[in-house]
């Protein structure tokens, strides 16, 4: 056995076993690099390993071996036998040509999410650190591999961060005592060492493989056949697939989104979709609490204001809780240039955005920014493909169980944004046969909208659940509906008893007829509803009543909202075209078609609001634009 | 002893032991259903539950017993003794007719209150589940019984809810151990079950009963002798006596109230009775932090954003620690129309609301919503009954301790509202034996005013205790007050010096001085004292310089505040006629004889202002209403 | 041995021992008081304390001693012996004029920051009580000793207050045995006692003497040569030296400071030399959070509702963990009479107030109410020493090891407050040797401007840190700060965009140009920037232009902000002489020579306006005061 691997050009290879190696490391038949630890007359005791040596028998040794061989003295040897007993016969390893390969310690992998029953065993723990956490006490690594993720505690001194070295993103392996503590498992280490570049590679990829098989989303199918929705479809599978990876890789998920009617049945799915993800992959119970946040904003746009308090809190977050920094969900919001700045901010830090919006968007300005960006307009469609709609399919693509759950609520988003996309007759369908009847749809979009204006910026989970009825009480939500819908349109009234008096009407060149009403000067201020929804009030009875092209201007001291009905708008060319006029009116704004909004400084308000009315007179008359409204 | 039972009409009764009886649940005399587990040639051995079982002897049994009875076999049998040594004589029963009764396991009913010294004892606790908390280890259950209430926990998975169906206000029978946890009792539930409805029903009367007696309030006599106090003390016991069993049920109380000196004077007295009381009924140092909040409201009614955010607060308690919804118990606020719009939204929850007010009610919108309406103008009597001084009197029935403490409170509720009640002589006598001259007591109301301005939104505890020298330091209370009052009075001194020379007078027809001011363009804005109070200061100069009827109001964009001395104002009346005179100005407000303020849109101002006037003018002197002022 | 002690006029001395003393408190050769406990045949057993008793031979006794002595009595004794076996042998003392002094049982100390290796030990502790936090189990005593702080757990039943007596500051003598607690040590108390007044008055003074050397700041010199610095030096020491005796005795700190580019240099870096000395003498992690908050102030001066929140803050946070009162430390805000009224609602508690600014201060009405007053106008100076760079001076006296870090922050600091002191090109150079050139610091001094505006009320501590680079990763930092300045370019461009066609000019009497802008109705409102910096980038770019003396006001409904360049503005005098002229227009403010702002009531602005005009006429040209722009 000692030469017949010298022959030819093949180089045999010699390993050298790491000092942890036990025999479960080696096999017979293999050559090793050892140390001679003892000269005897029967023989010479070899060490391969802190826990692996044997005997050099002196039937296989020269007989001058006592003369030859000294103790600390190093030879290769091959293992010729493993005895019943465990010991070891080893041979001198004759080879004329050899490499040497390092040896890992072979140790077990336990799996994060399974140690369950092995309370008090030493286990190893090969994974990735994705949180630090210093307490008063010992540190903390949370250690996730494909299984799931663990807390590892050690204790250097009360209050010090034990293994400075080992920070977030770490390879590491653990070796340490599954113990229980107030009913959760944790690990207490007692090694952690970060792998080699090799190694961290490996377990990299196995980490990776793993989470993306757990993050493919739901195979579902769209709720109504729609090819509009159809060819959504493969973009918010993509946003599926990433926010299921994000979850998986304990990373937090900031939603923000418009708090509107449309906003909340986006974003109240999606967020239930995430938090049962979460509960079934994370042991924690509060980890819902920490890992996702919903927010509404209150702008059509991301402010430079909340991007600076989301930043704010995240470092924070990092800081005390030693958190990944989080990924930023937009919900019908964010597609514009007025998001840009925002996003920039966040670019400077690891935060990934994702955006599912159905305003125009401005994907030149947009998309450099952002990590996915999905939106009708970037496939031909429009704003009639509302967020709700689309975000109820990206929940299901989350969590299929929701199904049954949401048959309501692309009904709702659609009736709230007054979609009149062509699909909205079978989402009524759907809804009606989930026992939802026109009127009672109607209500709870009104009830959205009255329950987020007192929120404020309060998400107010549970009772916009209620208002909405997503993972909610279904009889509470029955009874809470229509009182609510009923006090919105106490308070709509209300708020057009002051205002209608004070309406101003012409007939403008066009044909259509042309109203404005000072909305702070002639409106109750601070209370429901808030100019915006004012003038659309006052928009829609004018609609009523006329029957004809309605335009309608509610204005406040450096505001005016503006809806159009059977008239096309072209805001951004106003816009433009009133900044040159007045250079000194600071106008900016938005909006498509029939709904828009633009600012200018209190000071310039006579000339400007002038100038946009003469536009207004000129805007062309579009009888598809004249709505039939659905109520 | 076979035939004893069989003879007559008399049906026997034949007990069916629950598996986990003991002998403790059995007599001797007694029938029982039993089961073979063993026939040997000295008798046959039968199993009554799992730690009941017994032989019946070969002497009692037939020659050929062995080949009658098998393994498995049950039969009926009677028990003849129990020896010394524990073990059970039977003979098989010889009965006719009978009835199968099932007997329950009997333990022994250990009392949650009092677990202090059976640390490491298995006991048993029957009672009723008042909080369920899902930590990141165990499930927390409270459970509740007539003598206190104890965390139970029960470990199903890390994270994982055990006993799911088990839930809020289940009746439960817990085994368990008594551990102490960080020097706190705790329960480490070995089995937990719902009981049976009608076991159920008997803890919930025990319980009831229990609560009953402890809910019970102080017998204590009113501060001074008042015969209108005295009506209203039965109503305040009725309210001590719920706030008692609220506390006793460790259901939250949120206490809201106007945040003005007399606001101050009736919530901050029973807040302290309340915290002592919990303190009194709970083991957990932290209970009076989760069970009671105080919370201030600027407006003179519960406000919609204001009830919004308490419920969105309670839903969020209940999710994340499993409590009950609060009481909701208004303070000097609460008794109006204005009101119901936000009680409404609460209903609609399990949020029981008791009002103690003193402002002019509306019982016919507001009784339908309250369980309880204190208001002395529901027994004849009127706003001079300040809430504070109601409030100290049911401090005093919820903790008579507090007795020596509150002297003084009733006579600054007074000084705060300008009260002219009959009392107030008596008030002050007791608040000068109590060591407090005139000049202090108005030093207390004045401070009282400046800090909760400042304090806006926030309660200040500890802050307002020392102003109003309740549960306080009494040293630091009498440096402090004439020091706030002093800043109080050079801000209105201040605030004055900017509004006085812009005060505009007029004499109106009926011979009243009329004054008005543009408190918003005359006077600074966001700081002390604010319109309303500056408009109050400026009134009283007036009266006092003039010693006339007199008329003030004090106006800004969308509101006017008034004031009247010796003059009979009708505000409702004025309201609803400024309304029809001016559709589209959006007129509401309220107030009563002397003192009130309405709304309307900016746009409309001068016509509602000239027009109020015009009503002012027409008002009817009154020299009843005109003031001693009492400084 | 006997009598040797009885001669001449010695006083010999008598020992009492405590009942805890034990063989280690005695010595032969001393005397003691004894209680006999026994009469034997052989002699009288004594005892001296309750571990300490020994017999009195029948040798060294009188023959007749079993009558002489009974049970009960008591006598003086010598110790004559103590024999190996460890019995006592004793004698009767023979004096005939003695004191009695009392011996206290003489533990071992231990120190309270050395515990590690002692878990399991009982040791013994004398120190403070600087924290007593009761919470739903043990009640917690903090106790620190000249080596550190432990916490001391006692239990006296669940959520009770253990050892009700001994209250925060109480010097007491812990015994208890050393645990470790989630990896944190800790206390068990076995006993705690209230040292006497003499004793605690020992520990007291070593405990002092153990703070005042640890209290002593670093002997650092001045970054730059610098005279006006040198001036201040001993001040910054003082106040170094109070800070860091502060952290030692576990008082917090709060810290407000203006929120522009010189506030966050001042305040920044002294926030992290606090926060690395807590962290080196506080074992908690989480000291630095509790000892340490930072909190920008929107005013130039410290707002009553500022005041009234914090004080509120402190409060809380001592009725809930049982914390000291905090330090306020004012940074570049404090120096003016506008802050005493603040001020004055803290003396009446235990907070002191520590003040570095260098805005033109009033020491008559600030220093009676303050510990310390750092300003270098009160050393002949003026503002241009500013605050960040007196503050980074401190910051290094207290933790020199933040040397390195701050070389750019004094010229960053100097770039915002655009001072003009001789030491500014020192600090540019030496800034520039740190890496930085005059165009990233005008950035960096931008950006912070920026990050404090849409931070609003948030000290931002996190992305603050990376805009001044101090104690931030640089990369991040070199990246972040050119965008953020870029965004802050644009911002202000497109502000003047808008302001710049209203600016109104006119040539007054002196021959400056003055400029007056409606900064409310003719730029953006609540976005950046605000109108003061609006109406300095107006005023910077006609300075620029004209390159002549240069006076900008913006105004807005009850405010002017006022800029001058070549001319030398008397604030004070002006505002007091509106107000002679105007006595209903509330006007108020300051400022000094070249910038200031003044308020006004709304309804008088036109008044106000026009005379301050005219005061602005006749302001006096001083070329000094022409800024040489640095950019």
């Amino acid at each position: 056995m000692t030469d017949g691997s010298s022959d030819g050009g093949v180089t045999s290879v010699v390993y050298q076993l790491a000092a942890e190696c036990t025999v479960e490391d080696i096999e017979a038949g293999e050559c090793y690099t050892a140390t001679v630890n003892g000269v005897v007359d029967y023989g010479v005791f070899v060490d391969l390993s802190e826990h692996v040596s044997g005997l050099l028998h002196e039937s296989v040794l020269p007989s001058d071996y006592d003369d030859e061989y000294g103790v600390g003295d190093e030879l290769v040897v091959e293992l010729t036998e493993i005895r019943e007993n465990g010991d070891l016969g080893f041979e001198v390893a004759d080879l004329d040509d050899y490499e040497v390969e390092e040896r890992a310690f072979s140790y077990e992998r336990a799996a994060a999410g399974a140690l369950d029953g092995r309370v008090g065993e030493t286990v190893h723990l090969e994974g990735e650190v994705v949180q630090v956490k210093q307490t008063g006490g010992p540190t903390i690594f949370r250690v996730r591999d494909e299984t799931g993720a663990v807390p590892c505690t050690a204790f250097e001194e009360a209050g010090v961060r034990a293994y400075p070295d080992v920070d977030l993103d770490a390879v590491v392996h653990v070796t340490g005592e599954v113990e229980e503590r107030e009913g959760a498992l944790q690990v207490e280490i007692s090694s952690l060492e970060a792998l080699s570049e090799g190694e961290a590679a490996h377990v990299r990829e196995r980490l990776a493989a793993a989470v993306a098989e757990r993050s493919e989303p739901a195979d579902v199918d769209p709720l109504v056949e729609w090819p509009a929705m159809q060819e959504l479809y493969p973009d918010l599978r993509e946003v599926a697939r990433q926010l299921r990876r994000t979850v998986l890789e304990s990373r937090p998920i900031r939603m923000r989104h418009h708090a509107d009617g449309d906003g909340m049945c986006a974003s109240v799915p999606v967020q239930l979709a995430l938090e049962r993800f979460i509960d079934e992959t994370h042991e924690d119970a509060e980890a819902k609490r920490h890992l996702l946040k919903r927010l509404p904003s209150k702008a059509p746009y991301y402010e430079m204001e909340d991007a600076t308090r989301d930043l704010n809190f995240a470092l924070e977050d990092q800081a005390r809780h030693g958190q990944k920094l989080p990924l930023l969900l937009m919900l019908d919001n964010g597609s514009t240039e007025e998001d840009t700045p925002a996003y920039e901010t966040l670019t400077h830090y690891d935060i990934p955005i994702v955006v599912v919006d159905h305003h125009h968007p401005d994907p030149e300005a947009v998309d450099p920014l952002v990590d996915a960006h999905v939106n009708p307009y970037l496939h031909g469609e429009d704003y009639r493909v509302t967020t709700g709609m689309m975000c109820v399919e990206l929940a299901r693509m989350i969590d299929p169980s929701l199904d049954d759950e949401l048959d309501h609520v692309p009904a709702v988003a659609g009736i709230s944004d007054r979609s009149k996309a062509e699909a909205m007759s079978d989402y009524l369908d759907l809804a009606r046969s989930a026992g939802y009847d026109d009127e009672f749809l109607h209500d709870v979009s009104e009830a959205l909208d009255y329950e987020a204006f007192w929120l404020r910026y309060s998400a107010g989970r549970d009772l916009i659940n209620d208002v909405l009825n997503v993972g909610s009480d279904a009889e509470r939500h029955r009874e809470l509906v229509p009182w609510l819908a009923e006090k919105a349109q106490r308070d709509v009234d209300l708020q057009l008893d002051a205002a209608m008096p004070h309406v101003e009407h012409e007939t403008v060149d066009s044909g259509a007829h042309l109203y404005r009403v000072d909305v702070e000067n002639y409106a109750h201020r601070f209370t429901y509803p808030a100019p915006g929804k004012t003038t659309g009030e006052i928009h829609d009875r004018k609609v009523e009543e006329t029957g004809e092209p309605v335009i309608t201007i509610g204005y406040g001291p450096d505001f005016a909202v503006l809806r159009s009905d059977g008239v096309r708008m072209d805001i951004p060319q106003m816009v433009s075209d009133l900044n040159d006029e007045f250079p000194g009116a600071g106008v900016s704004g938005g909006g498509h078609l029939v709904v828009g909004s633009i600012r200018f400084v209190n000071g310039m308000r006579e000339e400007v609001l002038d100038a946009l009315v003469e536009k207004m007179a000129d805007a062309e008359i579009d009888e598809e634009l004249h709505s039939t409204l659905t109520r």
